[in-house]
């Protein structure tokens, strides 16, 4: 009757919008080839393959390296992370980096403990994410070469977490173990100069800071700052800021950079910096001049020729805002231009031309693909902008007209079968050109130069004499590293020379003052205001040095473990059940009844399936072991009970000290297809009940937690079930636990877990002090609106509406933005690098104490009732973030309130008034933060189901 | 004492096993950058970047491509899969190809399933899913471009499938909706006519036999079947097996291969055909003949000068066993080859050359890398292979020595700025050359073929003049497809043709006969006797189609809801807690009291935390309701109770007819930072606790399911918690389950899912009647030994060890590899095609019904002490599988028993006699069955904590 066909009107009005959701197939649908062909250029998200004047980016100065990663892309990919023993990566790392110790801390949210980890051992950790030829070195061998999914992006994981912990804001501070610098000894207040602000002097002076030397100058003979990494790098692979930021980092130990002072210029030399007093000189000027061909001599800029010496700085002075007062406007090229060279300069060269207005790009090199110098990801980058590559040719002639460069004569090079390399005067090849960049290396031949490094031995390419383990030079207060030292092939290499030379510079300067130093180097590490925030925990009258222990388990079943994770710096552990005869094997388990360990001076004691489910036993227990322990004891709660609180109190008015919540919960993993359980004991692969811990059980463990919080306040709880980081081991804090036991975390990988928790911990309560920083969640900055991690620009604001980044939208995005970034040129003449402004934000109030942050969030959890159904939220989705996948409209028309529309064009999702703010479209969307709650401007009216006037019938 | 001296002596002995284990770091090293140069060359797992001799693939015909998937490997990147709203994949797929479904029913390891998707929509979907330029159809239109993970590897995923299905020995059947063949009309029984046998051919062929013609005929003039698929894609790409394996599904249905005959052989001709009586012919002949420039014009192959077209047939019959009896020698290079072309075929060629002797291989091409015609994935083989490029050359003579190809010849090739190319007679280029093999396309030049086409229009081509969207000829009994169509230039585009003309085909063919067809085309889907496995289950007398249901839950919120999911197959669907006046919110659901639906006939009740937790109340309200209640009525239990089977004995005992286990599990998810909750409500930012559900629950909900059917045995179980597959539902059904509920897997996904489980439920129930399969669980075949999916030749029977795959190690194995690769060209002269052998394995035993699996698993499980501790297991490693990363070296010394240890130069992992089986060392490997439990060969002696006789002191 009447009900019906009011359900049947809503059932249309669901079908109409339910029209885009999947159906079952029922048979295979017939397209014709040319239609498909149509359809899927609507589709197409990656760059079309063969459009060789469709990349216009002219004056775009965007990031574009491949391994930049978000918040969530970082997160994913350090959970990929094996954090495998004795890790390859590491071991390929010229600075030998513990690469799984910084994936470790960025999988557990920790960024400070994994910048820390950084630049403890590169203080250019940042650059060196961003430029490192990975392949080569740590990537190269990454144990998941092996796997399908294939290696970790360990440059971009290197990248985010020192950025991140940059945005913090918190300056370096001395190694905290040294004494106050007035009580230093004489020696370390010895004068220290280092030539040349780039990488290897960056990292040498760092190291000396940290070691403790207090009088060290950095003299650099350019306007700015940052060798290398600022003059040649291009802004869309190392931006300015970064630069900035690690010398930054370097000069709040003390160091003093002074600039347009260098070896050779107005009389300084190693003998004028002797006179100053100088005690030890370290040489990182690098390589300053260009090795450029005979045929290009005499050739100028104006003529159309560059060497990448001439070219790049150019670029980065017009593009790189704040450098220097020395800004000037981009080289405007035009037309074809021929970069000759395969190293990554070369690719650099060709990548800048192109932002610069070259039509064209031919990168041209002497040798085959299988010698190109470059690494596959440096030149992947100019392969899909579209430049050009000739191998085989050897630069013989510039076709000049009319006074400038119109085009280059090259022979032809080919390998004997021996290998040799021939050129064949008779195979010429012309290629025309509008400009010449020339990328053949550098070299160092400026006479003033090397007249300033007298009385040290050069070798035969004009270079200094290194010791190649100590980087000393044949005068033994002179040490050298960096380019001009001849080991470094990178700037990773550099930055390595600086850290060796710091130490035999230590070693020397000690020497001058009869002091010996350790025969194992050991450089301290990076160390700031968070490294000095105390976690110790006091329970019972017991002070730990840190809440995190190990759990009662298999991490603690022999004295050998225990030991180690002690060394290691656990803050406590309960022993596994043991015996003295013999050490109990898993088998026991199920019987297990804590007792007295060796170590510890408390009782912990299990309450086992059988008598820990009932409150009455439980008191009884309690009781009976307060009546003859003197130390502090506590019953472990089983969550498989009706109400944990029960059991809690009833421990409580046994007598007990404090409760540990939870153990593990009652389970069976999985059964095989043929219905036998794995893993099955024997032939008759029988199975018994097992105990789940670890992540899974989380919510039901800070359940129990936080109840037990809530009805005792006060009574001790030490918690555990699914604590793997500091960041969760804060929930349970905030839950009300007092302090904090791990089994799982130690079983997936190993006891140095605990110095990210101690670290991630500190950092944690030190950012509730920083008011500048109260919209980050812990450790983890808002999410800016991006993709792939890369900041976009809102082409809402260009052209009124955001468009999706595939097929013909992705054409027209890129037309507006490539039209908006050439306009840019014409409007950022007079930018002002002011980026230093917030570098540093203090806390304006005092950093917590754990004992200040236990039990904070039992004040928001409540019964249901307590819970203001006014207050309403509606989901807003960010169309410059979303990816078009749709998931938030299927979910909400499966199983939510059909308040999700799509396009079948743009593949936009579309909230409507339907939306109740029930966060189903937020929890599937694959990008954090693309879908927001934000309060609902009306008040929810229900709109489906039957109009309230209608009487039922059913 | 003497305790403790015990104790430090086992403590010595665990630091040493210890020593590489990792350790907190307290300062920073240093390594000389010469001395971490060396270091990294020990750790590298990637090919050397500069190696232009290392690279020996003499008769190494092993699959290269990096598609392919273990099934680990498949699990992972199906699991990544978003499966997105109305999938841009699908769109750009020339088939249409319903790929989330696949996608789908592979992470939820229903590989047959899968495979019936694939071949439903594409025939040869094994061989696209190898062959497909995937980065410019499905790949390139997917929506996780957008992110820094990238998009999935849709045809590595498809040739794991399809893969899968083809070793389960399963042939294609009839559409089961047609009637009997004797039943067909006699149109069906029309003769139809294929001209060679590759891709469209079989495409049209397997749609034809599926819409119920019976009487189809494919010709192919060559000895062999698979046309190009099998005479031109190289083995290493595309292996015979796949060729055959389609074939093979398509004669399944009854349709005749013919060899050795052709088009303009032995007088075939359309005349000819229609002389015999055919009444409808497609021609699918590809263009068999080279694209062969004028300067080669009398060359030949004695004197080193191949086309494609005689170079990929003689390899391939020379490394594809049971291609047929026409087996040549691989062709005999050597020196240098120049390979003429930039197409799939030239890469195929020169990948080849390498591997008939090849020192060194140019492919030379007439245009730039961005005009490219082969995609980036068939390029970047050759890339690897160190295979070297010339662009911008055009060839102009062939330069002889000895009546010998000793060389090309080429002029320069330029574009100008209007984007016209110049060939540039003055600029030479001369290339040494031993071999030259030109790949410049194919076309139809044979003269016979021609003629026998007669009266058929051609084109200016010379092929047949078709209508694009029916590829219907001028003569309206004639249809082409592929390569001669002109549309096609990928395999499966040649499939979708002859896809296309199989429907218009049959449209034509049902005129004749008077009938029309349905506007809307419509294929029949792929079948096998998988299809017809009957699942339907019954409980309380109710029958329903299949087991899988929709829970109580946000799903069946409304009658539109409930609706598309009964259209979309699901077996039943109970309703969330809704009144008639107004739909309820999620609000609710702490009130929530479940009652009649308007659809189904079947009470249930969901007890809330309040009285669910009682069994005396839980009795009582059962009791109440039974004496009101004339249909049957089930108890929703709660799992947050001590012991859920009291619970359950109570609602037996009160007369329900059977229960739900279970409800969710009460926790609280997380808490922020801030130590605020998420959700959290309004200002105040308040929360309570909430109901936990999905796959984290499954050990709970698996647990509670079979202690209830172990206690009750015969009593309905309404199983939920976690069931998101098939798979995972047989888990339940084993368990005791009678029927399964499901939410949070619609939730995370739509209710299309249901197909999915029906067909993945029909394939577990069948496989089990299949004995040659019993070493597999489920649809998971047994792990081969593998590296990334391929299958690894023992290098341990080689050379007596096994070696890892890095630095000097994997140099060592790759030279003993191709060591071996090359000797086996003298033995395996003979190989016999013998493939088929095994195809088909038939059911021996019947097919159980649901009814016969349910609580199969129960006589498994059992307490503690029924375990038998006499049957000990030991773990074994698979060194050839390992990747080296020590995840069980660590977890068995931090966590387990010390019973591992690690080569510090091979990394290695060690089983010791300390092993106690305990599985933990499986349960953190990061590769499937690498590691393995066996049976101990003697018994476990523990070897740690204090000899037994020591009398304890502490």
């Amino acid at each position: 009757g009447q009900c019906v066909s009011e359900k049947d009107a809503s059932q249309d009005e669901n079908l109409s919008i339910l029209s885009l959701n999947p159906r079952v197939q029922t048979h295979a649908a017939i397209h014709s080839t040319g239609a498909k062909k149509a359809e899927r250029k609507h589709w197409k998200r990656n760059p079309e393959k063969s459009c060789d004047s469709c990349v216009k980016l002219e004056n775009n100065f965007d990031d574009i390296k491949h391994t930049t990663l978000s918040e969530r892309g970082a997160l994913r990919e350090a959970f990929r992370c094996l954090k495998c023993a004795d890790a390859p990566c590491q071991k390929s790392c010229p600075t030998n980096l513990e690469i799984k110790s910084f994936i470790t801390s960025i999988s557990n949210k920790n960024y400070y403990g994994a910048a820390k980890a950084i630049l403890s051992d590169n203080p250019l950790g940042l650059t060196c994410g961003m430029v490192c030829p990975t392949s080569e070195l740590c990537v190269g061998g990454c144990n998941l070469f092996a796997s399908e999914e294939g290696p970790i992006n360990i440059g971009g994981l290197q990248q985010f977490a020192v950025e991140v912990f940059s945005k913090m804001g918190i300056p370096q501070v001395r190694n905290p173990d040294l004494p106050p610098p007035d009580d230093m000894p004489e020696s370390f207040h010895a004068k220290i100069a280092l030539i040349g602000c780039g990488p290897a002097s960056i990292s040498c002076a760092s190291y000396l800071a940290r070691l403790g030397y207090d009088n060290i100058t950095v003299f650099e003979k350019q306007k700015y700052i940052g060798g290398l990494s600022t003059a040649e790098i291009p802004q869309f692979r190392l931006p300015y800021e970064v630069v900035q930021f690690e010398i930054e980092l370097m000069k709040d130990l003390g160091v003093k950079v002074v600039l347009e002072k260098g070896l050779g210029m107005n009389g300084m030399s190693l003998a004028s910096l002797k006179d100053e007093g100088f005690q030890a000189v370290f040489i990182g000027i690098g390589l300053p001049q260009a090795n450029k061909a005979k045929i290009f001599q005499g050739l100028t800029v104006d003529q159309g020729f560059y060497t990448s010496k001439d070219f790049l700085p150019l670029v980065a002075k017009a593009s790189k805002a704040g450098m220097c007062s020395c800004k000037s406007q981009l080289p405007e090229l035009r037309g074809v231009v021929i970069v000759l060279g395969a190293g990554d300069t070369a690719f650099d060269c060709a990548t800048s031309a192109l932002r610069c207005g070259a039509r064209r790009v031919f990168v041209v090199f002497r040798k085959g693909f299988t010698n190109i110098r470059a690494v596959p990801e440096e030149m992947e980058l100019a392969k899909e902008e579209k430049c050009e590559f000739l191998p085989f040719l050897f630069p013989r002639e510039v076709i000049m007209k009319n006074g400038r460069v119109a085009g280059l004569q090259f022979c032809r090079t080919e390998q004997t079968e021996r290998g040799d390399w021939l050129e064949d005067e008779d195979q010429i090849v012309r290629l025309k050109a509008d400009y010449i960049i020339s990328a053949f290396g550098s070299m160092l031949t400026d006479p003033q130069s090397k007249d300033a490094m007298a009385p040290i031995k050069l070798n035969r390419w004009g270079t200094p004499d290194l010791d190649p383990e100590t980087m000393q030079s044949s005068e033994p207060w002179v040490f050298a590293g960096g380019d001009i030292a001849g080991l470094a092939n990178t700037t990773v290499e550099s930055v390595n020379d600086g850290k060796q030379a710091s130490w035999h510079i230590h070693k020397y300067l000690q020497s001058l003052h009869g002091q010996t130093v350790d025969s194992t180097p050991a450089l301290p590490l990076f160390n700031c205001a968070i490294d000095t925030v105390d976690i110790s925990v006091e329970m019972c009258g017991i002070t730990f040095p840190n809440p995190f222990g190990l759990a009662s388990a298999p991490p603690t079943t022999s004295t050998a473990m225990i030991r180690r994770a002690f060394q290691q710096g656990w803050g406590f552990a309960l022993t596994k059940t043991f015996g003295l005869d013999k050490v109990q094997t898993d088998r026991d388990r199920e019987r297990e009844m804590h007792t007295c360990t060796l170590e510890s001076n408390v009782h912990l004691m299990g309450m086992g399936l059988a008598c820990g489910q009932d409150p009455v036993m439980v008191m009884n227990i309690c009781r009976w072991v307060r009546q003859t322990a003197k130390i502090p004891f506590f019953a472990k709660l089983t969550p498989n009970v009706t109400n944990i609180v029960d059991i809690a109190k009833a421990a409580h008015e046994g007598g007990a000290d404090g409760v540990t919540a939870t153990n593990t919960v009652s389970g069976m993993m999985g059964l095989k297809a043929d219905s036998t359980p794995w893993p099955g004991i024997g032939k008759g692969k029988r199975t018994t009940y097992g105990g789940v811990s670890g992540n899974a059980i989380r919510p039901i463990a800070l359940r129990a937690v936080s109840a037990i919080g809530r009805a005792l306040p006060g009574f001790p709880i030490l918690a555990t079930g699914g604590i793997d980081s500091a960041e969760t081991g804060l929930q349970f804090l905030h839950a009300g636990a007092s302090v904090l036991q791990i089994c799982s975390a130690v079983q997936n990988q190993d006891f140095t877990l605990i110095e990210d928790y101690c670290l991630g911990l500190k950092a944690l309560l030190y950012l509730k002090s920083v008011e500048e920083l109260t919209s980050w969640d812990g450790q983890s900055p808002p999410t800016l609106r991006h993709q792939k991690g890369k900041p976009v620009t809102r082409v809402e604001e260009l052209v009124g509406k955001s468009l999706p980044s595939f097929g013909p939208y992705l054409l027209e995005k890129t037309e507006v933005l490539a039209e908006y970034k050439k306009k840019l040129q014409d409007v950022n003449d007079n930018f002002v690098g002011d980026t230093n402004a917030a570098r540093v934000f203090m806390p304006k109030k005092p950093v917590p104490a754990v004992k200040d942050v236990i039990a904070r969030a039992l004040k928001h959890i409540g019964a249901y009732v307590e819970l203001d159904n006014q207050e309403q939220v509606i989901a807003l989705i960010d169309e410059e973030m979303c990816i078009n996948c749709g998931k938030c409209y299927m979910t909400c028309n499966d199983s939510g309130y059909q308040a999700i529309t799509f396009d079948p064009e743009t593949h936009f999702p579309v909230i409507t008034d339907s939306c109740t703010g029930c966060t189903l479209c937020l929890s599937v969307c694959p990008i954090i933060d693309c879908i927001k709650m934000v309060t609902r401007p009306t008040a929810y009216v229900p709109k489906r189901g039957l109009p309230q006037a209608v009487n039922p019938i059913c």
